[in-house]
């Protein structure tokens, strides 16, 4: 078992040190070897993405990544960006499932902006489509008849792309509440209407799962208004970027949550797959030992479920996490002083 | 001074009542008349926007508009659909700016999902791009070379519809406080970067006001976590509908928000516009005179302010409203029990 592990820029090195403390300890055996990626590869190689980092997380069973972005590399063209190299990822390695699971932990449901009451009923897993939509069409600038300057970008999705996104939500209902909500803006646009289509065509090999569609205008509103009535979200790339930070937020404390995108392929033990934290780089605190590595260790556990077969692994570390919340030991996202190294003690010392 | 009025669908007759025993009120010599929209338009004429009403809605100084929506026409066509009305008045009328403030009245802050002390800092006005972006590119379906079905939207903004929605932004952060957020994907779509590049280009016009460029994944987290921070938004037609929305249910009751979409021509006593409540027609509900009326109220009161220059009569409605609402008069969506002939009697009383 070999492992590609993407620090990144900002925070990514600091709370990617704390995960692999955190597998280590567990002594799995799990080989590994890093690559840069994301503005780190740009100011060493000039290229976000390099091929040597692609390589290597083509032939890993899993990747554990860090985060992206870096403000020197504001001014440079879109495809140098540091964000490139995430999209690039996802695209070349065919991470076309992006799972974000959204559930306030015990006891933290104050830090929540919703009331306790409704922060408290999260409990629902965003399945968001990850190789399509408006962000892989094509796309550029142009001048108008009369003279202008335009942007576009299309917006596409065929059967087959939706097909796959469908059944690993319809899955995931099946190993949950046996609900899906799938999202879409079905009532203005084209795109959304052969998805809704396809769902519906999909939906037909799950008699057991009760499926429900909903425009994502509604969507935004009813995670805020009741998130308790979801389990599983099904949309598209765009819908779910949106939806997804959302719902994090609504939990409460995004350096707490970790997200999975897995492929098509198949690895030994699992699907093969990208874990990381769904937080960003957040270049004010890059350094400093202030950022909560919890998400990055949550990512790690999700990696060992979903990509390794390590399933008892996987439960020790949430166990571990959960503790710790639950002890009090509290990064400063969430209002407490623990740094990161302490808090990879902690959770260490609960494993 | 000539108003239309197009009731439309499910409660939008019964909200648009209570608003018009408003106006009769104030015996403002406004004239006005009444056509048909939506699912009562195409059940009558086949169209759910006959030319006969958008010819009226031209004629006039200013359109109140209650709801479109009915689930008997769901098996139609798009094209046929209500929600076509209401998008053929947008782009037939050129309604390129959707005004949308959001507040919480006194004394309901506890009525929203977030914390009492996070919804009572909001008071924002989004500003929502209404005729162009996705909602109004090229779209269809077409079968790809591998015999698949696809659906397609063509996203694109050029400099000259960019340019008319920055000025409303910056124009309305100029009458508040002076502080502009731009929101888009900048990082991922071409019509983003257009948008962003045009922005920044007007904003040399308006050195009074600060701008910051913010992602909408970004935006729709930080209107929950800390909606205090804004104070004008300015976006485009898509992620407008969906930060609105969100923007609105933050504040808690959808049944008390008003919104205007106004136009380049101007009246002879303000900007041509289309008023209507953010809600829908509630199709559960019609009839029943359970509605609250007070968004159509509201929304009537802003048709004062821009469309006919009556700003004072437009205050003594809000007014009268909140003291309506500050004395305990409650409609269901607030969980009281006033049904709605009975909040526009208590609104009427203090006028
Ligand atoms: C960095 C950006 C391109 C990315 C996205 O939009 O997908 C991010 O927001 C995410 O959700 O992982
Ligand atoms: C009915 C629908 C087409 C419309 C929109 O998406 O603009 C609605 O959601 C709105 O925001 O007014």
């Amino acid at each position: 078992m070999k492992i590609a592990v993407l620090p990144g820029d900002g925070i990514g090195p600091e709370v990617t040190r704390e995960a692999l403390r955190v597998l280590d300890a567990l002594d799995l055996g799990i080989e590994r070897e890093e690559a840069l990626v994301g503005g780190a590869a740009y100011h060493a190689t000039g290229h976000p993405l390099p091929p040597a980092t692609l390589a290597l997380a083509e032939a890993s069973d899993g990747v554990l990544f860090g985060a992206v972005g870096d403000p020197a590399c504001d001014a440079l063209e879109r495809h140098l960006r540091p964000e490139q190299a995430i999209l690039g990822l996802r695209k070349a390695l065919t991470l076309f499932a992006n799972l974000r699971p959204a559930k306030v932990f015990a006891g933290l449901e104050s830090h929540s902006a919703l009331r306790p009451e409704v922060a408290g009923a999260i409990d629902l897993l965003i399945v968001r489509e990850l190789n399509g939509d408006v962000y892989f069409g094509e796309k550029g600038f142009r001048t108008t008849a009369s003279g202008e300057r335009e942007g576009w970008d299309m917006m596409s999705y065929n059967e087959s792309e939706v097909r796959r996104i469908a059944h690993a939500g319809f899955r995931a209902a099946q190993g949950r509440s046996k609900r899906l909500c799938s999202v879409d803006k079905a009532n203005v646009l084209e795109t959304s209407q052969l998805w809704r289509d396809v769902v519906i065509e999909v939906a037909r090999e799950y008699p057991d799962v009760a499926l429900e569609h909903m425009y994502v205008d509604n969507a935004a509103m009813q995670l805020v208004k009741s998130p308790g009535q979801f389990d599983v979200v099904v949309t598209g790339n765009l819908f779910g970027d949106i939806l997804s930070d959302l719902a994090s937020m609504c939990v409460g404390s995004i350096g707490l949550l970790a997200s999975a995108s897995l492929g098509a392929r198949q690895t030994a033990h699992g699907t093969f797959g990208l874990y990381e934290p769904i937080h960003g780089s957040a270049p004010d605190i890059a350094g400093k030992g202030l950022a909560n590595p919890m998400a990055t260790i949550l990512s790690a556990a999700m990696l060992l479920r979903h990509s390794l077969g390590l399933a008892d692994a996987a439960d020790r570390i949430e166990a571990a996490v959960a503790r710790t919340l639950a002890d009090g030991v509290l990064g400063r996202d969430l209002g407490g002083s623990a740094g990161t190294t302490e808090i990879g003690d902690a959770v260490l010392a609960r494993l």
